[in-house]
């Protein structure tokens, strides 16, 4: 496992050379289901560049993958979750607060995540067997302080539709963050700038901040409490498991109609 | 005049080394007006040094300042506007995404205003006879895009309560983001990496952007469509001149009740 987690390492560094290659050029941007879901030649071809590598690598390897709709159960075997460029607005229109993102599962379970910042040359990675890492520096447990000291972040649209009544929990905070991109902003909860984040999201957006989440103190579930489906888009939490029963106790659910 | 500009740059990097330094240290906090209006003693202790400074080098010179609320009519003789530590919240509970403020006025006019992220190491600085620069390097001029090319800037809480319908602009682009403190947004404003900011800020959160934007094709108005008094807390936007009529049409105003 060592070799394949360094394998990782190494590709997602040079998708994101590849990234920053391709910046220099105009981008051909594409509408997918909306105005405001886009693509662009250059999620293609990193994905196109990722998926070669690992099948040249671990040919017998299966991937979920953004691009395409490329599925596989994620309780099947050796499995790859990637998200080529995670916040393809941010990408588009900043230039800058994109992600990269891998995960890797063996029948169900996490064994490492990445998610590479490219622009900021920042580089999350670990879960499982691996000490979690910002640049190969180890990252600390969530620790635990109380709402009223904390930030929250979440989607734009959940924000601005009070799903689940979020601003109730909002209120008890010191406030909300909208950063686009769920890579980025679960890399903020991973780094305790964020407690929590929110958002309706794919299994490549949330699957390797899943894995690393799980060493350092959070979970990820759907707002019903469930674990996510690896297959379609939910809205799901990334919270503390300390802070769970709190938070929860604040949404409005099916089960919580409060 | 050049003298005075390269004596604000300097105390400005003063200013955040030794917030930098103060940050070693645990933070003392206070609430001012409610319980997400917080200051600590780093931002009074900036405030002082800079106000100390300047008292030094211009006697005479007059000053608008967040702590302890000092005033002073900005059209009346030399004034620096000052806020030691905009993203206070950011500050306590991310440790990065705050800036120092400084804008100078003679008589009404901006001759210069920076804003230095201070975890980034970024100093934006410039306006009236100075090129506006990001650590020296000149920013561009504001380039025209269409809105659902771009990206809005806004205050979570009028986002949350659709303030002047601004949900209906924000249809129009390819979202919002919400990062706290109206200086950070600001010069993601003038990067070009958000299209414009609305926020309900204080002469000291809008002074320096309103200077350097003016520079490079920007306008500071109230959500009105007025020049900003600079005395009070107001709603303002910070827009491209040659978007502002279009971003006006789509907003809900006392002249505009559509």
């Amino acid at each position: 496992m060592e070799d394949k987690y360094a394998f990782a390492k190494t590709i997602i560094k040079e998708a994101g050379l590849l990234i920053k290659d391709r910046m220099k050029d105009s981008l051909a941007i594409e509408i997918k289901t909306q105005h405001d879901d886009l693509v662009t030649n250059v999620d293609q071809e990193t994905q196109d560049f990722l998926i070669a590598k690992i099948k040249q690598a671990y040919p017998s390897d299966h991937m979920i993958a953004e691009e395409g709709g490329i599925c596989h159960a994620i309780t099947d075997g050796k499995v790859w979750v990637l998200d080529p460029i995670d916040g393809t607005v941010n990408f588009i229109v900043q230039k800058a607060n994109f992600a990269i993102m891998m995960a890797y599962y063996e029948n169900g379970v996490g064994k490492f995540g990445l998610i590479y910042d490219v622009m900021a040359d920042q580089l999350f990675s670990g879960g499982g067997d691996f000490a979690v890492t910002l640049n190969d520096q180890a990252l600390a447990s969530y620790q635990d302080k109380p709402l009223d000291r904390s930030l929250i972040g979440c989607n734009a649209g959940m924000l601005s539709r009070n799903d689940y009544n979020l601003h109730q929990l909002i209120d008890q905070t010191l406030g909300v963050r909208v950063y686009g991109g769920a890579g980025i902003c679960m890399t903020k909860v991973l780094r305790q700038q964020l407690i929590a984040y929110f958002s309706y999201i794919q299994p490549w957006d949330y699957a390797a901040a899943a894995i690393m989440g799980e060493s350092l103190g959070y979970v990820l579930l759907t707002l019903e409490g469930k674990q996510p489906d690896f297959q379609s888009r939910q809205k799901v939490m990334f919270v503390p498991k300390s802070k769970l029963a709190t938070i929860q106790s604040l949404l409005k659910t099916n089960e919580n109609t409060q």
